[in-house]
């Protein structure tokens, strides 16, 4: 499949750009400037070998693709949706990343501040055209784990959106990523709770002092994949 | 240790006091009439068999114990705290397992309303005595697994408190029902995101068509026991 990660050379973009693209992917990783993109990209494919399909350019290029991943700050967040809305493909998957962690205002990384439209995802959404399908996932996924390409994470990737098919698809990406697999939360407006995930996961590192803090939803080998539910 | 449960003939409190007193811990079960008390713990005893210390009495007489825990919905949680301010005992321990799902302005159980001190624990806390220590935890924990003696359930307990004696104590409380594992999830103002998890664990069962999704933090094993974090 033909995916972008918007925000990519920063660690989470990054991290998935390398993932994704190991399962067999072609990632276009975008960025603010296409010397970045670019250097992000060649750095990929040093790492991954080869015969990876990995190129880079702005982020504006890579938001055309079927599946785009933003990976931005929430402070930041807003602004790139604006950026890019002209040239998300109506009928696209948009994968909103984004965590709106007090860190946004000067805050703490373990706080999260509430925006306007209940969510970073939903904010999103509010921005770009009604027709792109937005999903938002990923925001119990450190960007360290996922660049340690050396560890299988053990995870559950939590996923919240209103078009079925289109978290289907996203799912089926994180599926291919050894050992993470994904739950179906519930509709967009779940992201409300799980954007939050995030500050929760950066307070237990603190107490542990630990880096890599994640979630498994459990009682699912009795319930089998999400796949199966719809 | 002698704990209590508020609220206790409902399912989470019911459970709580069939998986607590299991445990060898003695058990107070309070109710709002003290014979609907003494009637859940008659079937407490029934169930757990003739040696086991469950007594019941009213919220108010329950709320006098070194570590009483409070499962009551949202809509009467405040009016439960006020009932029950006089008796708890400064320095004792009160473990809000409120979640403040929008049930209770009705709404949708896997939608959740945003009190007005944050969180319902802390919603507690501005109602009791400050020498109370207040603990926020059981949010993730389905009422019916916890009755369901049968079977061990697989999941992590987050524990929010700004006590972190108090927390350890309810921790090794939570460490002796089998299989269940406490994690340190930071200060009670955690108890913002940990209680909606509720709602996001009701959201998951709607979609697979479950009824006792949970949660367990991965990365575990190599961090160890949380109370050797402190």
């Amino acid at each position: 499949m033909n995916v972008s990660i918007i925000g990519g050379t920063g660690s989470e973009g990054f991290g998935l750009a390398l993932r994704l693209a190991k399962a067999g992917n072609h990632v276009t990783i975008g960025s603010r400037s296409q010397e970045k993109g670019a250097a992000s990209a060649a750095e990929a494919r040093r790492i991954l070998g080869g015969q990876t399909a990995v190129d880079g350019t702005t982020n504006q290029e890579a938001a055309a693709a079927e599946v785009a991943f933003v990976t931005v700050p929430f402070e930041g967040q807003a602004e790139i949706y604006r950026s890019i809305k002209d040239r998300v493909r109506p009928g696209s998957i948009v994968v909103d990343c984004t965590s709106p962690l007090a860190t946004a205002v000067g805050g703490r990384a373990w706080h999260v501040v509430r925006p306007w439209h209940g969510s970073a995802a939903e904010q999103a959404k509010a921005i770009l055209d009604p027709a792109v399908r937005i999903v938002a996932a990923f925001h119990t996924i450190p960007g360290e784990s996922l660049q340690d390409l050396e560890h299988d994470m053990e995870s559950d990737v939590l996923v919240c959106g209103s078009d079925a098919e289109a978290k289907a698809t996203v799912g089926s990406l994180i599926d291919e990523i050894p050992n993470l697999r994904w739950v179906d939360a519930g509709d967009l407006t779940q992201a409300r709770i799980t954007e939050t995930l995030t500050a929760l996961m950066i307070s237990i590192n603190r107490r542990y002092k630990i880096r890599d803090a994640a979630i498994r939803i459990t009682g699912r080998d009795s319930w089998g994949s999400p796949g199966s539910s719809s």
